[in-house]
């Protein structure tokens, strides 16, 4: 039996095979193209396999979550060109023809992290995961279930209080110019710098800026969700990076909850090469399954 | 049979028993002075009633609810003189001797208001409740259960993005300073204008930047949890301060996500009179009895 997984990210889709262990077996990464070359490439890989049980995606969004939805597994109103009101489910259940969760990245992601501590014998009873980098956004797992039934988060989007250093900064969101998104996400370094975020080095201010909101972000969790732990992927977070936020945090929040040791609270995925969201969605896959029979 | 609740405010206490069916047969309304003193007029009320049978207890906080706790039962770290680290649950279960449930107020509240919704006939499967007032928190009830379990929320503790006319104001929290609550409370009416909010009339630009901070705490929440309702009450909310809130509500979040029509999304209690703790309060209360059996 192998399960499937599709990490479909707006830059690059990440298919694999995994076995009933989640162990990866094989995988591929192609660009996202348009919506019929980019699932046509997925099923084609899926296909070298006759002994496919079920398959986990992981999709970029806005997506329809919702199975009464008429359009349910369709990714929804993306700006992304060509991808708006796409079928994605459906042309991968009719091709290969076996039980598909279908889920947004980040909760993929979460539920990957989720797994991974369980297997560690550190199981938490609730965590979020953000992610940092070409967007924002977050995934929440609370005893084993995501939260979010109308639909998923999207906390990509919420307002923060301005840093005094960062008042001219229009922001870059192109539905709230300077929400979260259009202040922290990765390609805010070029617009106020006009030098990518990779190439900006720590000791750059603006990056205090980031952590300053991304912070604020993580105030909000933990003040509405109370979970046991905050994980950043995406781009933007490192260790160096972490560590500015948890200052931020720690300032902001100014003890007015326990949360524990931020070093603890506020880390980098534990699922390492950025192999969270496939981890989750090879579990997904199979709770699938389960199910199904 | 009869069930008993107490609505523990930080200004005054509100203790009813009600039947099987939440109607309220007796209430008294006594103001909050030292705990002992208050906790023992609350054990008084109850002690008229030999066919009590179980109290719910929705209380102002923050306070410990994890049953684990060692301070489980206990109001914590409350700035509210005389009040922190007392135990309330604990006198009131040894006086009484009936199962209790514990919550905080503002959960109290959202889940009278989950209630009322399900009576009529409207049952929701999400609904967020703000309390707007003295000051600002917010219960979250989700398939008839709270979120938070590490701890309850503490939503009025945010931050949020200044209103441009409002750069010049320092905030009223003793934690936080432009916290949401420090921004948008009640009293911060008298700081700002030297007038309680209760005397500026609706045209004072004030009301606008309040609704615009509360408009953010409801794109949060929205973003976060999706819930099928919002519910604002406390002293400060109103039908008239309601339309500003979703006015700004609906700038700010630009269409971004469906929410269905904003006069059935944003709306005041279902509850008449400032009852929804009371009725939650039951309703818990005879859910505690059924655990207990």
């Amino acid at each position: 039996m192998l399960l499937g997984s599709i990490e479909a990210g707006g830059t690059k889709f990440v298919c694999a095979v995994g076995d009933q262990n989640y162990q990866v077996k094989q995988s591929v990464t192609f660009p996202t193209t348009d919506p019929a070359t980019t699932i046509q490439k997925s099923i084609e890989f899926f296909q070298q396999f006759s002994n496919l049980s079920a398959i986990g995606i992981a999709s970029f969004g806005p997506i329809e979550i919702r199975r009464s939805a008429p359009n349910y597994g369709f990714v929804t109103s993306t700006p992304k060109p060509g991808w708006k009101d796409i079928d994605f489910v459906g042309p991968i259940q009719q091709a290969l023809n076996v039980p598909v969760y279908w889920t947004t990245d980040v909760n993929g992601s979460a539920y990957g992290e989720w797994v991974a501590y369980q297997q560690a014998g550190q199981a938490l009873d609730s965590l979020v995961y953000y992610t940092v980098g070409t967007g924002i956004g977050a995934g929440i797992v609370n005893d084993g279930h995501f939260i979010g039934s109308q639909g998923h988060p999207e906390l990509g989007h919420v307002y923060v209080k301005r840093h005094p250093n960062d008042a001219d900064f229009t922001g870059i969101c192109p539905f709230h110019n300077d929400c979260l998104e259009g202040l922290a996400s990765g390609p805010t370094f070029k617009a106020r710098l006009g030098i990518a975020g990779q190439n900006v080095p720590l000791s750059n201010p603006t990056w205090d800026i980031i952590a300053y909101y991304v912070a604020q972000a993580l105030i909000q969790t933990t003040l509405a969700f109370r979970p046991a732990k905050i994980i950043i992927g995406g781009g933007v977070s490192s260790e160096s990076f972490l560590k500015k936020v948890r200052q931020q945090f720690k300032e902001l929040l100014n003890d007015y909850i326990e949360v524990g040791r931020l070093e603890d609270y506020i880390v980098m995925p534990k699922v390492a090469n950025n192999g969270s969201a496939t981890l989750g969605d090879f579990a997904l896959a199979a709770k699938e399954l389960e199910n199904n029979y």
